[in-house]
């Protein structure tokens, strides 16, 4: 019964509510990964899958989450064979790790379709694949699909049907994200270009613990910690896959790690504060607070002086996302563009804006 | 008849003559680091000890560097135990790799007083000692020699009378360097300090090769390429040391590296400038040209633009070192210190400067 351990997202290094209260969230992290070190000794996994953004920082990564990262990898791969599948935060540092030829241990930094044959497995892993930067290279947005169109073609071809066939990348799946986000420029894939004949796909990029089909099976495993409010609802933690036979059993596990809650108020008049400070007094987590009413600093300030687990006051005009819409629709194509890439792509920055400016241009003059 | 091979400094990332005709050496680097490989794997080495220096920059190193480094570590790792002792040049982010926990691969960040024992080894090691960066904890210089002293004494209480014992440290040997840079805030050791018992130290920090006494053998084995013009007439290269009972023999590894050669001119005539060009058409390697005349920038443009191995022309005024000293003696003390320090200590700079000022304040008040 060969058992996969499959965790992704760990964005070591990451600050949280800079700006409002920064708070470093690797110590929270470090006791998650150590935790899934542990259940992965404990179930006798065989493999185990990290399908990318295991760093935050794509750029100058904190030396304490290099640190921490180098600590669990050698961990896992001290108990099975360990594959690292970068994603889009992941520092190009780690080809140097690779580099490095740590026993069991798999860091994949561009697409394998050569499948790696690692005792009952046959893996096909596929990193994240840029568009930003492919800009550099190549077309657009449709060369990148054709190539993920090839990718899986490869991948059908090469299936071996006395081993258990396992696909692992960090991309988009159609579908998998609330509408909010869909105009990101990403390539994504539709669940039916899985050929039959894969047993596994394990997805990273969206922190959303969640399996988006049967069959095939294709799941993304959650990031191992609660980010931010706007997910304090989903599921977090990591999957573990039981193969048995033809059958498979897909066990979710659950991360220790902090509460995130949003408290609603809908207004500050005094019985609500006083309320809402009893109730603040003993939450253990991260608390969000919004008011249904117009801002007041004063009331700001009091819940963010005074409470430790408040790490956010936010007023009716600032939430209502009607009014950011409108903020958003007075910037032109070009501007979102410069602020999306901005501090991302070191020295390549000027030159993709100049090539959209380009491709703009030549789009308005047809 | 156990051998080990001994090399140090090769400040990976390092780009030479910047400002006048900037050169990438990382392929010359390259080359002569394989070289090692191979004549490491020759000579069936039984311990590979690297001394410190192995990366230029030890901020934001390139991502170029750290690939070759990890290539080369991993090489070395799977012919024989392969000790790195970091220097000054070190970028913190090793530290990760060590808790990588490669085979045969020790990465030292701290001092080692427990020594390595490995096969027939017994190995104690001291990465470079950061006077700069103790004054941030410590009183001072003096501290930093207490500590060395208490190291060997630390050292003298646990050589193994039934191994070979090694000391491998990044360190400054009193004495070792010229009287021009002995101005430097560093730590030294005298010699006289390493026990008896001691079979060999491996130094690494001066880049050229050399053995500073016999009896402890104590050696510098060098940069394994030529690095500035400085240094030309400087022996490069590695070390072999090979045990046969009490004996040792020493032998001198020459790797390949690209030749640098100052030429000195008398005047700039016509026929000086013919005689010259032809000498460097058919000259491999980088040349500096010094001129015994006043400075000429078509002349400079001349022989920089024409010929590709011209990588610094310097006229009498430029290379005068009494002229250089007037200079510095210009500077106050704090200003050289805050020179010194600009770029290498981010974050701390600030508090640097304050702490020395402070303690200059103090002795002028004396």
């Amino acid at each position: 019964m060969p058992k996969i351990l499959h965790t992704s997202d760990w964005h070591l290094g990451i600050e949280s509510w800079i700006g409002s209260k920064s708070t470093d969230r690797l110590e929270e992290l470090k006791v998650a990964l150590n935790f899934l070190v542990e259940k992965a000794k404990e179930e006798k996994v065989d493999l185990i899958l990290i399908t990318g953004d295991v760093l935050h920082n794509r750029v100058s990564p904190r030396l304490e989450a290099l640190n921490l990262l180098a600590d669990i990898l050698a961990k896992f791969a001290s108990l099975a064979p360990t594959i690292v599948v970068l994603g889009n935060h992941d520092w190009q540092g780690l080809k140097a790790w690779k580099n490095l030829k740590v026993k069991n241990l798999f860091i994949v930094d561009e697409p394998v379709v050569e499948p790696l044959q690692i005792g009952n497995f046959n893996i096909f892993a596929i990193p994240y694949i840029d568009v930003q930067r492919l800009l550099e290279f190549h077309d657009n947005l449709a060369r990148a699909k054709d190539f993920l169109n090839w990718f899986f073609e490869e991948v059908r071809q090469k299936i071996n049907p006395y081993k258990l066939n396992i696909v692992a990348g960090h991309l988009m799946v159609e579908g998998s994200i609330e509408s909010e986000r869909e105009n990101h420029i990403e390539v994504e894939i539709k669940t039916t270009v899985v050929p039959t004949g894969i047993d596994y796909v394990a997805l990273g990029h969206i922190h959303h613990q969640g399996q988006l089909s049967v069959n095939p099976t294709v799941c993304y495993c959650g990031s191992p910690i609660i980010f931010d409010f706007g997910e304090e609802k989903e599921s977090k933690g990591a999957l573990i896959v039981d193969f048995e036979g033809s059958q498979k059993r897909i066990l979710e596990i659950k991360t220790p790690c902090k509460k995130l809650k949003t408290f609603y108020l809908s207004d500050y008049s005094a019985k609500t504060i006083d309320k809402l400070s009893d109730e603040l007094k003993s939450f253990e987590g991260y608390a969000r607070l919004v008011f249904d009413a117009p801002e007041s600093n004063e009331v700001r300030r009091y819940f963010m002086d005074n409470f430790e687990c408040v790490r956010k006051v936010v007023f009716k005009n600032e939430y209502d996302s009607t009014s950011i819409l409108t903020q958003i629709k007075k910037l032109d194509l070009l501007d979102m563009y410069k602020q999306f890439i901005k501090g991302r792509f070191e020295g390549f920055e000027d030159k993709m804006i100049q090539t959209v400016e380009e491709i703009l241009k030549e789009v308005e003059e047809l």
